[in-house]
Parts: structure tokens; sequence; C-alpha cells
């Protein structure tokens, strides 16, 4: 096991979900000690949240600014900083770091508007520094696993692929009660202009995209806010002509009592279908045409190469969101050490997550008429 | 018990695969006896299927009109007649034994035009006959456990409809192949205009209109042919606005492997979420906002009055599709004995199955344009 | 079509949960029409019930004995009787239509006593006269499959059985309330020595040895009657040894909450394992050793032709419980007219479930000791 | 968050695979860093993985002993270490270990034999030096959920408990293959007196007691060894008798084809059940007697304080095996920082599960006698 890489972190401080969530990621398969951080916006959670995670003083950052520069400047630099922040502060850390050629691993959406994300993939171009997404439903096992079956042609010629992230955490006006979380990712200030398109939906859409590897032509989006006052989407139906003859559905709801973080993807073929589910992750179903169902098992019989390259334990012992989020950061280990990680979401991903956001929105406006990617 | 009813049936002789469906669910619970047929348009076939069934021979017939006037002329005449012929011979039979003030019982869709189903509107009037379709999901134990939820306000404001109905037998060109099923239902002079959306869809539509009963007001209707050669659709993806807030997908497809007569609904509401699917047609998932979900069973704790009044056996004994079927038979016989049987789908539910093929032909034609019911 | 048969009942009269079942049972693939009945042993209630059930006057009888006697001496006499008493009322109408040659269909367990059972072993091999018990589980479609699975030896040389019949209807003493059911089922005079065995436990003993075909060589059992004051067991867990190397688990309960009617068995054996449950009837998991496991469906690819002889309708479409029960009835229809039914269960499987119940409890009152069959 | 602790570890080389799984799980939560290990009983391997594992050379030890004699010896001495080595090489590093006051953390079962068990637990008495069994299963979320649930009488009084615990990997002779797994766990010298139900079946028995919280009174067990030539159990059926009232099954099996460390679990109170499945490792099914079964989920609503307690993120993100063991690290950090951790599985339960494999063993050889904890 090589030595360990240096982790820094823009946002994550107390109270935090998504910060701690990365923070197990990147500690689980031993690859990144977390050293450096701008925790807060606020000085004082700042701080206070650099002492409590055992951060050297040096190190705990009051803002994204001066950490980039300082740790620019350091010999021991930190070999990536994780971009955990509401989506609205995600573009000035990005620039930051990218500008000092330190590699970013940021949450989705990438930015707030398609022009900010254009404007760092030309930094990602120019500084070469890779910009990796947390898109961390592709690391499933099972994920991996369905897009090599399609890679291998399993499926036949793709006709049909449903998808679909269901929620249910904001069936309440949680915006209304103070809730941190609602508050920014309902408000298009910090959100930009989606709200389940984008918290969500891009998760769906990049999931589609990783599995069935076709592009998106066109989508007619409709899209819903059932909570009153709510500004942005918390409902999305959409509709997805994906290139050749590839006929997409993606779903994304936030307010669907009893649904918990419910994705689903379905494909089929002129060959067979696969079906997977989040909440049964160490399983594919996968139907050929004309013969039983099959249960394809993480770590089991007819899991493949793909599959079983990013699985740790035997079959039966399940696998979670947390392992394959933790997959992310072992993959952008090793592109920081050199290797060829083709699999990871970069740049493009989120080019392509602001992309498909912008054309819902557009869609929307003109209730539902088709625009093209 | 009172006396059984005396049915008739046009079309389901030799080879056909619904006629025996509907004897099979005629009979179940005792309330009917096939007396009399036109069993096939040939008329070697007529006779010979009226024979195995063991019909009287002046009860045979060998096209449908005698058979009308027969019966209508005779003293211990039908009481009903059902036509399960393909779509394009509904329309003729419907009408003639209408014509006549004997009630029909129909499988979907009512006819292959919205004029002739308007035609037999004007009939169903003028002759106070009752023509009954057979929309037999509707008549599953848990989905009218749904109606009842719905109607009692358990989910709060209804929001989010989502209803599929995914099959695979069209997965392979079987037209080709001489399959009969195959041939007429995918022959636009004896389908009508819809293809998948009219075989399946228009379960799939009644299903959601019998539990939510809501009125849709427009659709933007996608569909697709996948099979080379092929001119109905064999794939649908549909948005539909109901009336009030409610916003629907509705799902059709006859072409993904692996999947069979996959019926699914769910419905979220501001209070709750239900979900049935047919495959475990014996339960209902019920999630109420804020707590854990629940698992209702037909005949089971939670299951309400109008799941009872349908279910025949303790619960944990699987009822399936030919007892919900039979449901609709005893509720017919409810009808003409004289009782109030408001949840029969009858000539509104036919029109309804006609406009909503109609609106999603038109609107696919304009590259999924709204059109308004 | 052949003609109908005629079915007389003994029992099954008002409030009588199981003879409603045989009836729609027998009615629904249109061999059987019921033309006599003693329904009941209270004169009123018979005469009423027979009324209520549409019978001829002449054929309402108010004993099974004069049944029997008037039956006989008609030309259009009963093809076959059905008992569907509670147990201990099993003996004397068996007996009565046995010795005069009208073939009899019984309820389980056979008799109360193994004597009366040999009786009846002695008078059907004197009388040639067939009595067919109703262990309806075992005319499931996928149940047949598994058998045909077994005999193929698709699972090599079979190892482990595991079965169980689960229920939660006695887990609230509902023979103090009057329950009529609770009342006879846990009364040792009318239920004979074994209560859950006896109701469910011989069920699940029979399912296992249609599936398997290995004898038990010797079991140990252990009795629980988890309600204070019940006589008869409500809960079993039972070791068997079958013969070769088959081991077996059996576990029987009716105070287990939650559970309704909880059928479920699996196979393991060298090459290979099956599962399947009653309330996913529709389909069997076989899990061939070292490849992923496989979903057969009813009437789907992989389902071979025992299924396939008891399944009605296109995959998909749940069959049930009474679609099972009525293959039972429809085979003992074909024997009758003189087919080879090699699949129903017989006065052997009546006598096994004697044996079957007389072991279990010579073993519980020797604390679990071994008793041989 | 304090300060890590220091870790050792004792076996878990090179190709070994639960030492993988041990430092994966501590360092999940960030309370551990590995720094010391005696990784392989052969030298060079035992070097060659301690610098693969980026230890420093001056803690990388050849043998236990040396390692015990050294650490014990150094002021940053290891706070605990793993022991994470074949059956029979767990009692003379944890006698090191616990001699020198360093906290142990082993691998189940405790020993080879149940002398050397109360050996231990009279050193853990003396040294007031705690020794943890990693049955890591009690650390899943709805498994303390259960507990609590059974604390709270929710339950009622508890009647019947049906624990299993079923694999297929030895239902091929993988150790005539020289396959290293196999080879020590089915070779007695290795692996003590029990095969599956040392192995697994110690941790169903555990997770029964620990869930219940009911102490065993008697068993009875039924061993089978089906490969030829395997002298330990790959296959147990054991009936257990609880105190009170409770009467429990364990099934425990390493030959049953398509089982993947299948863990299943459910009991029966007078007032209700629970069922809970290592394959849906994030809900708890809960059937309340005369309700409708609810699904109890991870972080959702319903799921109590010890539940909520040792999860990590937001329900629907499947949590699973290797979060369920970091539990057991935390805990253990927390113990030796001071907490009180009283659900940890302390020197009891390895003195259970070493009563448990004898007592089965001795009621095998008396066949299936009841045998008195």
């Amino acid at each position: 096991m090589p030595k360990k890489l240096k982790l820094g972190m823009v946002g994550g401080g107390q109270d935090a979900f998504i910060g701690t969530v990365h923070r197990m990621a990147a500690r689980l398969d031993g690859h990144w000690e977390f050293v450096a951080g701008a925790l807060s916006s606020t000085p004082e959670r700042a701080l206070a949240s650099g002492t409590e995670l055992g951060l050297d003083n040096d190190r705990i950052y009051t803002d994204f600014d001066s950490m980039a520069r300082s740790e620019a400047a350091r010999d021991d630099r930190i070999d990536a900083v994780s971009i955990v922040t509401p989506n609205h502060a995600h573009f000035g850390p990005a620039k930051a770091f990218l500008e000092r050629g330190i590699p970013v691993i940021c949450d989705k959406p990438l930015t707030t508007t398609l022009e900010d994300a254009n404007t760092l993939a030309t930094l990602v171009e120019q500084t070469k520094t890779p910009i990796i997404l947390t898109h961390n439903y592709t690391a499933y096992p099972m994920i991996r696993h369905a897009r090599e079956m399609v890679e291998a042609g399993e499926l036949g010629d793709l006709r049909i692929i449903h998808i679909e992230y269901i929620q249910d955490w904001l069936a309440e006006p949680l915006e209304s009660f103070g809730q941190k979380q609602a508050s920014w990712r309902t408000d298009p200030v910090k959100s930009g202009a989606g709200g389940a398109i984008g918290d969500i939906g891009t998760h769906a859409y990049n999931l589609a995209r990783f599995v069935a590897q076709k592009k998106a032509n066109r989508l007619s989006a409709h899209l819903h806010s059932f909570m009153p006052g709510r500004v942005l989407d918390d409902n999305a139906h959409i509709i997805i002509d994906f290139e050749e003859q590839l006929r997409g559905v993606l779903l994304a709801s936030q307010v669907m009592p009893g649904y918990e973080n419910e994705i689903r993807l379905r494909i089929s073929g002129s060959q067979g279908s696969i079906e997977w589910h989040q909440s049964s992750a160490n399983q594919l179903l996968f139907a050929k045409l004309g013969e039983a169902p099959r249960i394809v098992r993480r770590a089991g019989a007819g899991a493949g190469i793909m599959a079983n390259a990013v699985s740790r334990i035997p079959g039966g012992h399940p696998e979670g969101y947390l392992e394959a989020f933790a997959t992310i950061y072992t993959e952008v280990a090793g592109l920081i050490r050199g290797e060829d990680q083709p699999l990871l979401p970069d740049i493009r991903a989120g080019i392509e997550g602001l992309e498909f956001i912008s054309n819902c929105v557009d869609s929307a406006h003109q209730d539902g008429a088709w625009v093209k990617f």
C-alpha cells in the first residue's frame, strides 16, 4: 500500500452532513489522510471544526482562498481538496485550487451556472489538473457490472431506459422551519436553477449516462413545485431522447412520502434487460430475452471484472453507500498516483450535469417543449 | 345464492386465449352458466368450439348477428353476452346486442375508433342497457383498497401518480412468424390506432383513473415502435396532467425482456403514498408521511370494506388475476339483478379509453405536443 | 370438454369456511356441478344451506348416512363427494361413501386416529374406490415444477430440506371467545391428537414428501402450546431424517404475529437449491451451484411440462390458492373419467399424515426422542 | 474527535481475508491508526506484509510473543491488538497481550476449547483488561433496534426464535483443492470441535442471545457432514430451549447452493414479531399483533435511539457489513477511552460461544440428546 495522500476540505464543518460522508469515504480504504481545511464560512465555526477534527493549527483555515494560497506554498501541500459546500460555493474554491494545480473533488452539481462550469473546464484544460465529481452511485459494484454488460453487448441494442431518484424529505416545508439543508437546497441563489433536478436529478442523469453510455440528444421536462412558496422544483418528470434509438424517462422527486433515496434504474435492449435498486444495491437483475431472469450478486457467480475490481468483501455481506463513495476516493488516489481511471466522473460529467439542469429549466419554462443538448 | 344467469359469448373459440379466461371468471363465483355462443368468425370453428364447450346445438351460432336475433327472441334468452373478439370486431356485436336490450361485457378497448365508441354510448343511453368493460385490474382487492384510501383522504391531496404496464412478448417480431395474437394486435385494421397504448396502456390509464378518481386534462405522448416494420407502437412514455395538482407518468411497453405483465401503480399525496404491483397483488404498501411504511394485506389488518367485499379467502392464501376477473363477472351479475354496482367500468370507461388512445396518437404525431382531453 | 361430473358435499353449510373454497375450486375449470349435500350436522342448517346453495330439494340431506344411501340408489348419483367437516367427522362419511363405491374428496388430516385411517385404507382397496386428500399446495404450478426438477436430478443428491407453515390466527385465545374454527381446531376430540401439526403441519409434511419424494425414517418433535389452557400444540419444531442422506426441519406455528399462512420450502442438493414461498407462489428460485440464481416463473422461460400442465393463464398474471385447489378437483375429475393422475394425494398421503401426527405426539411426549416411521 | 488510538494486529497478512476487513473497519470512523503487527506466522510473509501495509520497521514483528513484549515496553504502546488468526492461534496471543494489560479484539470463536476460554476469562478478571469478540452482526443498526424493541416489551413475552446462517462455499470439497480458508476451517486441529457451528453457528447463537437476551437452558443438536471425508460439520439443525418460555431453532449450513451468508432472524412474542435478513440489513419487519406489518428502516421513522446511535448516513442509502464491523471498533475505542459500552461482545460472549459449540458436539454425539448449558 503506497503512502497516504493528503486531503484538504472546504466546507464540511460542524453540523454539515456531506463532509462527514466524504471523510469516512476517504478513510475507508486507507489511501488518504485528512490534514487541512477551511471547514466553514463562519470563522469561529471553521476553527472549532478544525480543532475538533484534529487538524494541525496551521492548517485550519477560515477561508478557502487563504487555504489555497497557503497549501500551494507548502512542501507537504495537500494532494487534493474536497469541496463540500452548498452549490453556489463550489465555483470559487474550485477555481482557486485548480489555478494552483491542486486536484479537486467536488460535490455535484459542479456549479450553479453552466458558464461557471465552462470556466472551470477551461481551467482544467489549462492547468492539466483534474476535478472529479462525487457521482458516487456510479461506483456501486453492480452499477459497474451493469455498465460492463452494456459494453459487452449483453443487452443487445439499447432501447429503453427508466431511471428514478425518489425521496420524501421535502414533502414538508422544512425550509420554512429553518432546517439548514432544506434552506439552501430550495434557494435558487445557493442551489442554482435546479431544485430536485439539481440535487438528485443530476445523479440520476449521470447514472443513466454512465451505464448506457449514450449521449442525450434532447429532453422534454415537466418540473413541479408542490409546496406553496417553494421556488425551485421538488418533482420532475423528464422524457429524454438519447442517441441511436434509446428512449428514456427520468423521474426525480423529493415529495413522495415513504421513499428514501430510492434510486432505481432499468434498461432494456433487444436482447435483455437489467434492473437495479439502491435499496438492494448488492444485486442486479438480468433478464435475457427468453430465459428465466437471474439475480447477479456482488462477488457472486456472474459478477464480472469491473464489479469485482471495486468489491471489498465476500458476497452476501452487503456493501453500501459509503463503500461506493470510498471507491471514488480510492480511484482519485489512483489517478493522482498516475493510474488511468477512466470511470471517474470528471469535468465532462460536471458540464453535462449543468447542461441537464439548464435544459430541464428551459424546457419546463416552455411547458415541456423539446430542448436540444 | 340466486339462480344462475345465462351467458353468451362472441369470439373465444378454439385457440383463443381470452375467451377461456372469461369463462373461468364467469364460473368461479357460480353466478353464470355459459349457454350460447358465436365463438368464431369461421363457421366450422364456431360449430366445433360450441360443441366442444358443451353448448346445446340450437345455441351454437356461426355469426353474432343471428345469435343476437335468435337469443333476443327466446324466452330463456341470455342475460348478457361477452364479446371477446379482436378490437375491430367489438363494435358490430356490441351494437347488435345492445339494440336488443341484451347487456354486454366487452374486452377493452371498446372499439377501434372514438366515433364507434360514441355510437355505442348513445345506444346505451337509448336502450338503458349496460356495457361493461373488463378492466379486470380494477377488481383486485388491494386496488379497491387503494381507491378507498384515496377517497378517505388518507393520502392527503394527490400530487403524483406513476403507473406502468410492462411486458416483453413483442420483443421479438412474432407477427412475422404468423403468431395469431401478435398478428392482430400489431395490425391497425384490427387493433385500431393504438398498439401498446391500446392493448395495455388503456388498462393502465383506466387503473390510474379508477384509483385516483381525477380527470385527465391533457397529455403528452411519446410512442415508439422498436421492431422494424411494426406499424403500431410497442412502447409508450406518456406525461399526463390530471385535474387539480395531480401530475402523472404512464409507461407501457411490450418490448422489455423479462417483464411479464408487470403492472405497477404508485400515488403520492401530501400525507402519504401507496404502491401496488400485480406481481404481489395481495398487498398494498402504504407510507404515511413520517411513519414507517406498512404492508396492508388482503384480508389482513388494515384492509377496508371495499377490499374485503371482493376478497374470497383468508389472508396469506394468494388470490390472483382470475379472481379479480371473476369479481367483474359477479358484479355484472349483481347489476343485472338490480344492484347498484358503481365500481364497474361502464360505457364512460370505454369512451375514456378511446379518448386516451386518440390523444396519445395525436400527441405522438406532433412529437409529444400537449393534447387536451 | 366432457360432460360435467356431479359433486356432493358433506359439511360446508352456512358459516363454514372451507366448503365455500371447495365449491369455488370445483367450479373454476368447469368439470363439476354441485348437486347434493348434507351440509350441516344441524338439520335446520343443513336444509337452509342446501336451499340457499340452490340444490334440488330431494338432494338436500340432513345427515351423511341417508345421503350416502339415497345417492347410491339414484341413476344420476353423484360422481364424488367432498367431505369438509371437522376432522372427527371425516371417518364416518368417508366410510359410508366408500362402501357404496362413491369416490371421496376429503380434507386433511384424513381422520383423527391412525386406526381409522387404516380402516379407510382397507376399504379403498376392497372397493377400488379412491379417496383423495385436498393437499392443495401440491398443485401449485411452481411446486409441480420443483418436483420435476428434483426428479430430473437438477439439484443433485438431496441433502437438506427446510419447510415451514406459519400463521398467527391462534396467537390469541380465540377458542375462549367461542370462535367456531378455533373451538374445534383446538379440541382434541374434534381435531385429533394434533393441533398445529394436524392442521398445518400435515400440509407441510405432505408438501415436503411431494417435492422431495423421499420417505421419512424418523423424527424428533418439539411441540409447544403457548396459550394457557390450550391442550393441543400451537407451535412445532420438528427434526426429520429422511431416507438416504436427506435431513430436514419442519416448523409449524399458529402463534407468530404477522405471518399469514406463510408456507415456505427450500431444498438443497449437491448441485443446487430451490426455494418457494406461497406469498410469491408464481415463482421458484433456483440456484445452481456456481451460477447466479434464477427466478423461474409460472408460464415463463424455464417452467417445465409439469408446471405448464396445471397453469391456466399467461405469466405475470398471478394464479393463486384457488387455482391450485381447482387443479385438485380437475385432476379428480380426470381420475374418475379414467385418466392416470399419479400426482393426486391419495389414501397413502392420508395414512402418512396420520403417521406424522402420531409420531410427533409420541416424540413430544418423550421430550423429543426419536420416533421411527 | 479525540486523538486516534493505536492498533496492533496478529495475523491478517498477505492473502488473509479477515485482516483486511478489520483494518477497513478500524479506519472507517477514524478512531484508530494501525501501527504494529505480527501479520503472519511465516516470518518472511510477516515482514513483507508489514512493509506493504506501511508499518514502521521496528513495529513489524515475526511472532506475537515478541510483539507483545516489545509493545508493552514502549511508551507509545498499542492501545489494543486485533487477533485475526485461525481459531487455534487465538489463545496464545490473547493470553500474551492480556497478561501485559493490552486490550484484545478477537475473532470468534474465542478459542478452540472451553478450557482455554475459561483461562482467558480468569486472565481478563485478573488483569482488568477487556477482550472483545468481533460478533459484528450485533452492531447492525436494525439489530440494535430489534434489541431495543425486545427490551421495551414491544413483542410481549418472547415465545419463538428462529435464526439461521446459511452459506454455500463448502458445497464443494474446497479443502481437497488446497484452498487456504477451507483447509483450516475444516480441520479440527485448527478450527476446534466445530465446523459450521463454530464458524457461523456461533455468530447465529450470539445474535439470538444479543437480541432476545434470554439464557439458553439446553439444546438438541443434529450435525451433518455432507462432504465425504470432511471431519467437521458443514450443516447443523439445532433445537434450543431458552429460559422462560422461549423456544428456538438455529440452522447453520455451509452447503446450501445459492445462499451467500444469509443470516435471518425472527422472533415472535405474545404481542408481535420482528424479522431481519442481512441481505436487507437496513430494514426490520415489525408485525404487531392485529396490525398491518411495518417496515422500520435505518434512520427512518420508527427507528429508535439504539439504532440511531450506530447509524452514519441518511435512510435509503444502505449501510452494510463493514459499517457494522466498524461500529465494533468504534465502541472498543470508546471502551478504552473510559466509556460504558455495554453492548460489546465481551469475554462472556466468548465463553458462551465455546459452550454452544461444546454442547452441540456433545448432543450430536448422542444422536441429538438434550444437553444442558
